[in-house]
């Protein structure tokens, strides 16, 4: 296909960036040791992350007004204290864990093809994090943004239309000039449908070994790839 | 004075980190020249600004809902078609002059400073530009922001409280932990107002050899430079 009318790549980034799975389990590792707790903390990654579309679904279906998804993490982090043997610790110990977030890091293969594609595209994120959650994931993993979109600009949360709309409209594109990249099959039927060019990246890995979604393309997406160096060969970067 | 509070610096752009007077001058002569329309095209550039005030004025004073700077912009165009032999142009050209906003070039310093800053703090506008105008001119003129905010994401015009406001509120910060770097005294009063730390720079050939007003800092601002590069050196970067 000829890419020559797409402006700028929309990035999904919690799996499609960044491994939140490793990251997040190599903090808590890390800090149980300080702390004397000893816990699967892998699976505590993936019991925070299992509380997130629950949370966003309360605002998606107007149940709750838009809150910023740190609010949420915090909100579930709460739930699982209890059985992870945090209960004792200081709100600031738990801001800080909260602020894991904010400091994931990206897969091997992100930074090599995120900065080829810069020289040629507008790369904005299309995530359901918060701004600062955002800002301060570049700062710290170097991610080159040129504009963070997304959750908290358009005031909803993926897979809501109007996330992409606004945020193409933000960039004074129209969507057949976006390309959203995303792991995540479902992310990328919502944005074909409003007339997105899409992007697939294979992380069979995101939920560690019992990862049952997402293991495949299950469209014929306009790029089909293993890394995003696959999508900077692909667009010809 | 101590700076280890601050998180962000918060940037005014047009005058302070990019010369709008000559880029847009620029422009219009070579476009002057291809076209065979031969004006005074640095008093174009001074009478398109001079409508960027009372533009915007309508809109902060609730007359009129909020449109994007971009539109604010291609609606004074209209107005000085005639005055500068332009009525017979075509809508295209028309929105190519329009876009020169997107492609401001910085001042000398401003770079040199920015890319010195970004090191410790984040770099986020604060400007009356909307996000395509500025995350286009960021493309264009490699001006590294991390966040781009203000009027659009805010929907508002500075000075009013909200732009200010609304911009620490996304990066997740108070406003004592932002500085407002920009050549504008009433921009700095206004932050300065609302809390914020303030950073003047001296720009007093923004406006040509007429400038009249902000030819220097009329208040004990936090820090006062020349140069981008004297803010660097003033917060030890």
């Amino acid at each position: 296909m000829a890419h020559s009318e797409i402006k700028a790549l929309l990035f999904d980034v919690f799996g499609t960036v960044v491994d939140w799975r490793r990251s997040i389990t190599t903090e808590m590792r890390r800090f149980g040791e300080e702390q004397g707790i000893d816990q699967d903390w892998e699976q505590f990654a993936l019991d925070w992350r299992a509380l997130y579309q629950p949370a966003m679904e309360g605002i998606r279906s107007g149940e709750r007004g838009y809150v910023k998804l740190d609010q949420l993490h915090r909100e579930n982090l709460q739930q699982l204290l209890l059985a992870y043997g945090l209960e004792a610790l200081t709100k600031a110990q738990l801001d800080h864990i909260n602020r894991a977030w904010h400091r994931l890091q990206p897969w091997a293969d992100t930074l090599p093809g995120m900065n080829r594609l810069k020289k040629d595209y507008v790369l904005a994120s299309v995530s359901n994090g918060n701004v600062a959650l955002l800002v301060n994931m570049a700062k710290h993993s170097a991610i080159p943004w040129d504009m963070i979109l997304g959750s908290e600009t358009a005031q909803g949360y993926k897979p809501q239309d109007r996330v992409y709309l606004h945020s193409a409209q933000m960039l004074g594109l129209e969507p057949a000039q976006c390309m959203m990249v995303a792991a995540h099959n479902d992310d990328l039927r919502a944005a074909r449908a409003l007339g997105f060019k899409t992007a697939y990246i294979n992380r069979p890995n995101e939920y560690g070994e019992g990862q049952v979604n997402d293991l495949k393309a299950d469209q014929t997406w306009d790029i089909v790839g293993e890394y995003m160096t696959d999508i900077a060969d692909a667009l010809g970067c």
